[in-house]
């Protein structure tokens, strides 16, 4: 980096004994004073050590050095010299030197600040939030912004440059969407109307194909409105991508090259293609649409073990529709993880000893070959733990949720079941279409949105079964967490109206503009977004994606820096037409639903 | 580009006559069909021409091909085969061959559009904007999009890769700022609490540099609620950067090498270090603090002539305080423009007729020294204008637009004072860091905004006369338009209060996180926002910034094609407790102030 536009001749990471006896200009922020001989000076790059010169000065150079607090910002200049041998830092990158200060400018003195600038003082969420210029000066954060900025420079390169993609910004003041109830809105000027904040560029993206843009890319900000919720922000970046002339294979290639090209060189190569399993694939075998392939124990369907079991509430869960007893084996669980499990009543557990006799309550309901059909088939070895549950649909994603629990929790004892600077990859396709509506479970909602077009050869179903339609719809997931999703669009008005019109009875003169798009010259097209600060959350191990964010909201959605959102006058709200209707009671709002839950975070 | 993704063999500008023999997969738009002999297909990249075979074929080739409408969307497959000699079009990329048609596939059927995608079909802007993803298939709508996304590649690769910028994105959902009545407001669903829009990131990038980050930059999008105005738009772009440990020299270098790095090599090369001008020099020779100099015609101080003048209204001008009598020579002018000039009563023509004489009102008045004494100062020749104007402050202004208008009016008239190939950067340097404030001349208000530092010499009038200091403000032109400013900003608490608390009079709780940052270790620092939108449209030579932006709103703020900003159920209000206030009347709102004065765009 050169740095000829700034005060410094060198950062504070840059000096090695190549630069001893060269005059030099550092910057930086002061991170300790040692026995008024040393100060170490930091900044983004590093540390280097300055030698305070102990003879007097006429411009009192030692005072003013030892007066210094720490986290004050100052220019040294000075001269590079060796360190005296036996003195060499060997974990400091400038380790082999240290600079004679011979002039010092004082930028900014600091006064005592609320917590250490020092990786290893431990501070609350919020005070680092409240404080986060601060917190941002630690070098973990300083990692993670710029590894996230190398990223997306590598991204952009190898969209722009090797494919030709064209970076298009896209209006985020927009029309609200059909269904979009997590959209943020603005008030306009104009009395009763309102932008609305969409939750992504979907509509964009698809208008530029028909526009003839060809190859669409936008690191795209989008905005949701779910209230309070972990580890969501109200506002999140996607890397948003678009391609004409092209099916799903070739959006996948597309995106296992980004990814390889734009992975940083630190956290070694990835290999490509992806792995590929279908929903029906994930859901059997891991009871979820995003395994966490990184270990195994899967899940392992024992209906035929029970097929003739004369045990009544196993034989009346087969009789269901849809009925089936799955089970996963946790491997050393009996001894090491019973007792901190999360056990639905559903479930049923068999522990096997170390004689390899079974302790369970079903045990006495087990007949000889039962028993040896159940171990085998789970293929639980002495030390291991059973967890069987027998029901009709949710059976696979209770167990799905457990398999993760006990991962948890083994590695909690000490049992690594998943490499963690491994980086697993899956494809995850041939989700369906459609899916029944929670609350009216005979009309069909879109499992993802109502632009994906039907696999080519489920497309008649759409009018006739639409129930079993399987959509060209792929997910790509990381390490157990969904870091995109994409599909093929429909490109033809007729069939996009019949799925909104006829399957989703949606109201389709919202999405008029759409509708004529399509009729007028619309290419097949198909794309995906990649939820970029998950991602990097996942790349840099940390805990939770406000870490890979310069300034996120708290989970309840405030910036504790500032204290946004915060309240407006009447006078203000008068040119939007709009009034505050302040609730009866003034109170905090209580706490939504899903907080009962949280402790699975 | 690699085209190994796509349906596409090659891309529809792409095949020469090296291609003669290969068997090819185009995918394109229909532009034209020719007597039922040829198709030509367009992509984006340019236009192919297909052959239709003309005799019998198993799949009817000729009959469908020949059905085809305009602007539908086929593949086709054939062999490339040189043109008949004779026969080769020199105007087109691909004239020297035809692609033999052996196999079609229709993608999309268009039906009649509302206008020809034709470069010479003219259409009116609402018509092109209530179908927005028709125009932008115009070969200049695909070059503008192209080229903007271009430049800003260029433009990351300059801070990223060559100068180790970090790109941080900070949040546009946030805490209104103080005075800050351009801010859309969001509801959030605490009763009363508002997040606010940003005009920009400014408070953000300013604690980015106390975090430590060095080197900010961000393609930032920024909101601003002037209601109608213009040529404005509610969300545009900026080149957002800041950078600690340097000066106002190092802030103006890097943007330099950033624009001549990006600047696209089609356009001829820009000539660095720019130009630079005190605000002093700008109003004094243009009138104007963005002066266009692309061309002379600068104001001449006429005071000095009229010192001991008799005329009375030019004498009285003199005797106010800062009264004097300014002048522009508009060369030719006497014979071209008078007639449509728009002229305020203020102003003196003189015309300097063929034969030397004068012609104007004041001639009588004018004595034989005096009018010598003119010609020489103004250096009029014959058939030249001389406007003239005498007054107090508002003098230069006045004849600063007069001369723009002069330029425009002999541009109409076949006299180009301005090339329109020259791209004319300025920096204008020394702005005043304080204005009196129009209602209430006493009281003082930033002339860019409160966190601009004065200029080191200009320091101590702080505390003394504040309206005499000078701020390190520093505003890049092109060809007289603003597309960027930028300061050194303040980095001491004390300093920033006084300014925020003395000076302004202004409630500094309301940043109080930002002068706790800069209590915090503060690096001195600085930065620039340059108008992405407004810099493309001079650029590619746009009437408008619309055409430069994928999805613009309408002056009014309105989207044409979505019908953006739209209603919104009571129901959907409820969860942000606010209701609408609906006028008594609610007719449309009257037009804006401005309106009136609208004849100068």
């Amino acid at each position: 980096i050169p740095q000829h536009l700034s005060f410094r001749t060198h950062t504070c990471g840059e000096l090695r004994s190549d630069h001893v006896g060269e005059k030099v200009t550092l910057c930086g922020w002061v991170q300790y004073l040692r026995q008024d001989l040393f100060i170490i000076l930091r900044d983004f790059s590093g540390l280097t050590q300055i030698l305070i010169p102990q003879e007097e000065s006429p411009n009192d150079l030692k005072a003013v050095l030892c007066d210094l607090t720490v986290e004050s910002v100052i220019m040294v200049r000075g001269t590079v010299t060796r360190r005296p041998a036996g003195q060499e830092n060997k974990n400091m990158l400038t380790g082999e030197i240290e600079v004679l200060a011979e002039n010092v400018e004082i930028f900014n003195v600091s006064k005592k600040l609320p917590f250490e600038i020092k990786d290893f003082v431990k501070k609350s969420e919020s005070l680092r939030m409240q404080h986060r210029y601060l917190d941002l000066r630690s070098s973990q954060m300083q990692k993670n912004m710029r590894l996230r900025s190398e990223l997306v420079m590598k991204m952009r390169e190898y969209l722009c440059n090797v494919h030709g993609f064209v970076d298009v910004e896209t209006p985020t003041l927009f029309k609200r969407t059909p269904g979009g109830a997590k959209e943020f809105i603005v008030p306009s000027r104009e009395p009763g109307r309102f932008y609305s904040l969409p939750q992504s560029p979907q509509q964009f993206k698809q208008l530029l194909m028909v526009a003839g843009i060809d190859r669409y890319f936008q690191m795209a900000r989008c905005y949701r409105d779910e209230g309070s919720k972990p580890d969501r922000q109200p506002e999140f970046t996607q890397v948003d991508i678009e391609m004409s002339f092209v099916d799903q294979s070739g959006i996948m290639s597309l995106v296992e090259g980004l990814l390889q090209y734009s992975w940083p060189a630190e956290k070694g190569p990835i290999q490509v293609p992806f792995q590929t399993m279908t929903y029906e694939e994930a859901m059997r075998g891991y009871g979820v649409d995003k395994p966490d392939t990184r270990f195994n124990m899967k899940l392992i369907d024992l209906s035929e073990v029970f097929s003739s079991t004369e045990i009544e509430f196993l034989r009346s869960a087969l009789a269901q529709p849809g009925g089936s007893v799955q089970a996963i084996c946790v491997p050393s669980g009996a001894v090491r993880a019973t007792s901190a499990l999360f056990c639905p009543q559903e479930l049923s557990l068999v522990l096997v000893r170390a004689d390899g006799s079974l302790k369970s309550p079903l045990k006495k309901l087990l007949s000889v070959s039962a028993t040896d059909d159940l171990l085998q088939t789970t293929g639980a070895k002495p030390g291991d733990l059973v967890l069987m549950a027998a029901g009709s649909l949710h059976t696979r994603p209770l167990l799905g949720n457990l398999r993760l629990q006990c991962a948890e929790l083994l590695n909690s004892r000490g049992v690594t079941l998943r490499d963690p600077s491994v980086f697993h990859f899956l494809w995850v396709v041939d989700f369906p279409l459609f899916l029944p509506k929670d609350d009216e479970p005979e009309q069909l909602e879109s499992a993802h949105h109502p632009f994906t077009a039907p696999l080519p050869e489920d497309t008649p179903l759409l009018y006739t079964e639409p129930h079993k339609v399987r959509g060209q719809h792929y997910d790509l997931v990381l390490n157990g967490c969904e870091i995109g999703g994409g599909s093929i669009r429909i490109h033809k008005a007729s069939e996009q109206l019949h799925v909104l019109k006829n399957i989703l009875r949606e109201d389709p003169s919202l999405l008029s503009h759409l509708l004529e798009a399509l009729d007028s010259g619309a290419p097949p097209h198909g794309g995906i977004a990649l939820g970029l600060d998950r991602l990097v959350s996942i790349m840099v191990g940390a805990l939770s994606i406000r870490d890979v964010i310069a300034f996120p909201k708290s989970f309840r959605g405030h910036d504790l820096m500032s204290q946004a959102p915060d309240f407006v006058s009447e006078e203000d709200l008068n040119c939007y037409h709009i009034s505050v209707k302040w609730p009866p009671d003034d109170s905090e709002p209580s706490l939504p639903s899903w907080s009962k839950h949280w402790f699975s975070l």
